[in-house]
């Protein structure tokens, strides 16, 4: 069959590990590609320019949003954070899904644009383990921690909106029922129309 | 998570090479159950009672369908099939994934009780394809294999009905992409309600 690229919206809450689940699944599977956002935040210590976001000023963000270049944006604690529509449609073209790691706001901007991209929600086991690995980062003020339950709190109620709920337990398992939820879809009639067309021209002269 | 068991319907063009998948595939993975259906024909050579079909004569088979002892029935060339409605519902209390092998009118039927039933349709990579399969076999004339293609392609008309169509080229790859359709399916929000309040109430308390 004739492989179109999808789009994979995956949400999740802080802590939840989608960064490393969505590394190993790109690592091990070459049909994926990792979208990266622009955003209007500083850069943290070791992100690299276009590796982690690209870094832009407020200014440039607002102009990519004008001239129609971002597929989806979104503001989250003062700072811009959006998608660049080319590399994203590039990619489909290519027959490459294409990964979109955002908030639930971008996750429902983007479903109305692309009414066939296959929305994932990434979650701990427990709340209780959600908060284990928040602290053992150890990188985090007790009030970020707390800011950051709060929020998975707010998040949990969009979980239906999504397509697919994927437990991140073992991270290995995590990354194969990724890799199956995407297999899936793309055995859906929608995405297939060619070759139904196709199978049944073939089967008239019968 | 508590894993229910979901209803898997397999159709396709007669020829596909449903049975050898549903075969491989319940060897290969413990989770499923292939439902064995009744049937008013006579058995063919070779056939047991209770492992092909239960072979059941008119009489039986019409008093199944009064006491609703049958989750979908279909009459095919003068002779009824249906599925016995206890197998099933006893395997899915169980956790137990049950693969139903039947035309599209029983699958029809399943989808209107069962509203999370996956339908899946099982399709050769070609119309020559599924003809050279069926002239392979060596065991039916050609009016059969002739009536057989029309069949066919009356069935491609409600190809779109089902949710995802499997290409049965290389045996193991077509199993693969079954399993990950019906791993897929488990991770559903509907499918994982339970796990959701539970990690919702668990937040609460942030």
């Amino acid at each position: 069959m004739n492989r179109k690229g999808i789009i994979i919206v995956v949400s999740g809450f802080s802590g939840a590990g989608k960064g490393t689940v969505m590394k190993a699944l790109t690592a091990k599977y070459d049909q994926y590609a990792l979208s990266v956002s622009a955003t209007t935040r500083t850069p943290r210590s070791g992100e690299v320019n276009g590796r982690e976001y690209f870094f832009v000023t407020t200014e440039e963000f607002e102009k990519m949003i004008e001239e129609d270049g971002l597929i989806e944006h979104a503001k989250y604690v003062n700072h811009y954070y959006g998608t660049p529509r080319k590399y994203v449609e590039d990619k489909l073209a290519n027959g490459i899904d294409v990964i979109l790691e955002i908030e639930i706001q971008g996750a429902l901007q983007i479903k109305e644009q692309y009414k066939d991209a296959v929305l994932l929600f990434i979650t701990p086991p427990s709340a209780d383990e959600l908060e284990k690995r928040l602290r053992g980062r150890g990188t985090e003020t007790d009030e970020v921690i707390r800011k950051r339950l709060g929020r998975a709190k707010e998040e949990s109620v969009g979980i239906e909106k999504y397509d697919y709920i994927v437990v991140n337990d073992k991270l290995d398992e995590c990354v194969e029922n990724v890799h199956r939820i995407i297999s899936a879809a793309h055995c859906s009639p929608d995405r297939n129309i060619e070759f139904i067309d196709d199978i049944r021209k073939q089967l008239e002269k019968y």
